[in-house]
């Protein structure tokens, strides 16, 4: 391996999305034949003895506290930023433009003006050749992957219905402490762009099609926590609790999504359903190694939905990973992120999904936000040029 | 058993549903103890030829061709009208005014306007002590009264969340042949007064709340389709295939609703959901035996849904059936339906759901024909007094 | 209708399985066509003031209190036994020589010699035209009679496993009171008998093949059990409250059964999962309206076990009832057991299962008992000759 | 970290089981706080090129080609065994002669003498501090450590029934090649030890009980198969293709076993159901982050098995991943083994299960061969000491 075959990875942020990061850039290349090799060069963070801990236990080579100096450091040539929402801008554009490819965690900024602004640096620095990438990971479960593979083969034909859920449930607790994800500022909006983003994006991906208009409402059913600095005040949640809308794609069909942190027992149901006229398919992140498919071309008296263990070789990514029936789990998402981000480096290709991809989720949601702010009415979403 | 011990019951049409009521009047003095045991007097049917030998086979002692000599036989106290919607003012309106008393299949009427008036009717009746019922029979799966139950008893808390769906697919095929159900003259609406009716009717029979208002969208993906009737020309379709929703409850939680007739391999789907502060329920009709129940005052490391098998002998209706485990199937929604409405009958009680719960629901499609008739713009629901 | 189309019916006992055959037999002529029509002319039981309210309230016409006197009626031709297994080798052998058609619930005897012997006299009665069937009721579940179609038809090809368990819970409490099931004399066998016949059976009937030899244990959990009469003291269970063995089937495959009372949460979760070199299809009673199948000569990419809801026009019995999706219950299986027996009586054909299905049954569960006493050894089954 | 705090490690073996052990080992420091940290140190296999290639793949600094050689490195202080059955003995008994950790993949040995050998020598090492480990993975599935607590924690109450089977189809296909684990020579057994001595190992570890007598068959359903050599030729196969027994516990309940690699679609089904007196619990490898229990002890209107999403924070070794509902895979079972063993190296604890568990297993395997060879006859299970 030569030292054009390894490739910096800098590292913003190292909390859960961090955390998750790591274990991929640390298994990547350990199995999947990529042709770049990530090297953990340098982990970013504010406080320069939590962060050297975390380095220390994420297997990250070096530590800085500043990200404009990690932007700088010659042996990162691709920064990948786990930090909230509201920081993705600058940090991106400022890292696209020193030429480094860039990884970004999702949603890809707190507004369609910010998010625009990104999709513009990276197109410039497209031409250049530098390469970007938004953190929607849930495109690579292999069950996902595998829909978009039917999908696009025509397994079940036209598509007439999308049927979208992402529920969780672990703000339902009124006392569940105040947090930046309920914060407006930090985080954009709520449940909407955090997971609601998350939906969208697959529908995109899993649809091959754009959402042309929503209808929406949005709700925040507990209006202010308990703050967690021990004061015993109480800090106003600014964000929505849940977000529901109705939405048509340019094929044609309808869809209904709805996105949440108040159902109750639900933990991690990221559920799609697509109903089309030759069969239909239907996921549910909570069993995550399944692929439900009903064809509608066989004879209706043996037809039926059947699950497709999504772990057969030639299912995606699952040639590198274990035999059939032995499953994979939630980090694998990110481990197969950096397999893709990689490959495309390395063979100067353009890593999915792209910035204007993450524009694309959102104006959507902003279409959503602007039609619950205004008795629902139908929103047009804007038409992207694509990237 | 004394004369004043039987009822006569007169019923108009013997299709499907003409079929499932005769096997449930047949049935219901069999099984359960009704101070009043039905009397199968009189069919009604237009052709008498095909009216007799429906007589003969479901079990009805004689036959009209005439719904109001139906109505005037003195061997008939209960009028009971399977036809379609449009037929149902006209023939309940009579009914009621000799002092029948009636029960109606749902959807009540076709408009708002005939609903209220067959509401008014009920309500003088009611004052001479005849009684009335729309037909939903859903409400008698013994899964979902034990739900309604549940949550009555606080089990669930406050209810932040519905996801209601009926999803069925018997005209995905294009060229499926044009009948009354796609014919608004004679059916008033598509998917949303045929299916959708059932999940509002139980999203306010299982929470008690009324809906306050809606955003909502429809579809038509087959707009023509062949007539049934040889000459090889198509005819219109003109009512809804799909129909979408959003709403939000007077307890403060949000709804999605979605009713199709597209959604390739759902049989007959009907679900629904509720996310509460407490615990969560989960229906599927197409597993009409279980309910599903997340109680959320757990310990979270044992929590999880449970599969209630909704067949013990304390569960609503089951102390009359079969031991723990052997299940009913979908014509005992209709045997339970009977033996409520004999129940109210024999103890001067008021049947539910009552013609004012049937308007309600009314009340409810209009304003999603409404709001999708305008831009999905939210629609206030009328807020209905009580019958 | 002439008088030759119809059939006297008289049944002897009333309690859950008489109820169950009530049902059945008021309903089988109103849903199904069938040359014959039955008529519920009367019903046996001990107690004269019981048998009365019994017949009135499940609909037969008249009462005896003398099975010898039920076998006489002229307006009887045929005799539904439902009592205990130890009263049935004296009455069928009875009603068979007085020329009536005999259906006998399951087991066919408590003892091979009894069910010998009712068999030897059902094939002299045969001879002169009466007809005979045990009643294996789970034979006539929709998706367990496509199992068997879908089994011959090749699509699961040469059958490796059987795996077979019937669950329940009922007795699970050491408290629960002593009765007549519990006793040896009067059930002949415990769990074995009583619901392992039912899965016994049903292999034979999906499979097509006969069990060669098995090895089993059987155990009683708890030995005695406080008697119902309030005397406070306790009676012997003489029966066993579990049974689980291993068999050969005569194509060659392996099967595991096991049936038991203490299957705590269980219903009545009657399971039935085959193997084979084409595919696999699984049951579970507690679910009746599915049938899961993995087609095995499909792509494995997208091969996976589907969930078919065995409620299609095209399934076995469900032209007759509702549309797809509208499921039926455990009671149906009565019903369509009833109307098979009618069709074999009017078309002069035998009904299946055949009195010597039921005694191929007893040779497999005496064959258990065998090996249980004797150390588990491996025990042939004497193959029967065919009826 | 000190270098007391640095544990190398030597593996022996680099395919399936030595991919997902090398997976563990690069990932269990970064996760869990273990008071060891491992050190890759040396691979060994037997051709110096493809070792060295799998070395840098899969992390390990150094290559060995000679297994003796490895075990004198000074740099390795803990073996691991990841080759085939038959060389397991001699490699894990110079090992624990050495000085040397061992951990040794199941099953311990291909027979009960060399397994009580290995476990002689490992209770000869422990005495000198040497710690030593069998890896029955699936000991380590969170959920099943979950169901173990749960038992001793009493909710389920006394065991009644055991019911064990591991399902997989991977040679449904006669053509399917001949390899090194249907030769008894080098495999021991066939399904029956393979995966068979995992459902015997978590029968134990779940119930905390030991079986005591067996009653088994096995079956070799293809006797023959291609070779791999491009010959044309055909090899026996020498073990079972699939292997059922019963079962009794010290405890005194029953168990049904059952191991095969004929279950046409089942993948990787290790299920597990256990039956109580106060409840029940079940498991399904194909669903690993599920466990489905069931309370007895609750009203039983609403009781029913509820699905547990074994990701909370309280739930076995799930505090150092990640959120509720993103589930884990199968090579975290790995990672988990090796965090319970650096954990007993660390505080010089007994790691679990111990070679005396293995011998454990292994009695009973021999026991089923013995019961299998004799006509299905009762065979005791010897009586281990616990080590």
């Amino acid at each position: 391996m030569t030292e054009n075959d390894r490739l910096g990875v800098g590292m913003v942020g190292y909390s859960f999305m961090g955390a998750a990061h790591s274990q991929a850039w640390r298994t990547v290349g350990r199995v999947f034949d990529t042709r770049v090799q990530p090297v953990m060069a340098a982990l970013c963070g504010r406080r320069s003895d939590n962060t050297a801990a975390a380095a220390e236990r994420l297997g990250w080579a070096a530590v800085e506290t500043d990200w404009e100096k990690l932007i700088e450091r010659r042996d990162v040539a691709l920064v990948d930023i786990c930090t909230p929402g509201d920081t993705h801008p600058e940090i991106a554009i400022a890292a696209l433009e020193a030429g480094k490819h860039v990884l970004c965690e999702k949603p890809l900024a707190n507004s369609v003006a910010e998010a625009s602004a990104m999709t513009d640096a990276a197109r410039r620095a497209r031409e250049r050749g530098v390469r970007s990438m938004v953190g929607f990971n849930y495109r690579r479960v292999p069950a996902l992957a595998l829909a978009r593979r039917m999908v696009a083969d025509g397994r079940i034909g036209t598509i007439r219905h999308v049927r979208a859920q992402y529920l969780q449930d672990f703000i339902v607790d009124p006392e569940s402490p105040m947090m930046w994800r309920l914060d407006r500022e930090r985080a954009g909006s709520g449940a909407l762009g955090d997971i609601g983003a998350h939906i969208v994006d697959l529908t995109r991906f899993v649809t091959g099609q754009n959402i042309t208009g929503v209808s929406g409402i949005t709700q925040t059913f507990v209006p202010e926590r308990p703050l967690d600095d021990g004061s015993g005040s109480y800090g106003e949640v600014t964000v929505d609790d849940a977000a529901a809308f109705l939405a048509r794609l340019d094929g044609g069909g309808m869809a209904t999504f709805e996105a949440t942190r108040f159902a109750t027992g639900r933990k991690n149901a990221m559920r799609l359903e697509l109903n089309g006229s030759a069969g239909s398919l239907a996921f549910d992140f909570e069993s995550m190694n399944e692929l439900l498919f009903h064809d509608h071309t066989e004879d209706e008296s043996t037809a039926g939905f059947r699950r497709i263990l999504a772990t057969e070789p030639d299912h995606p990514y699952m040639h590198a990973w274990w035999p059939p029936g032995h499953g994979l789990g939630y980090e694998h998402t990110f481990t197969h992120q950096m397999r893709d981000l990689l490959e495309a480096v390395g063979t100067d290709g353009d890593p999915e999904p792209s910035f204007a991809d993450g524009l694309a989720v959102q104006h959507v949601l902003a279409a959503v936000e602007h039609s619950s702010s205004n008795q629902s009415v139908w929103t047009e979403v804007p038409r992207q040029n694509e990237s």
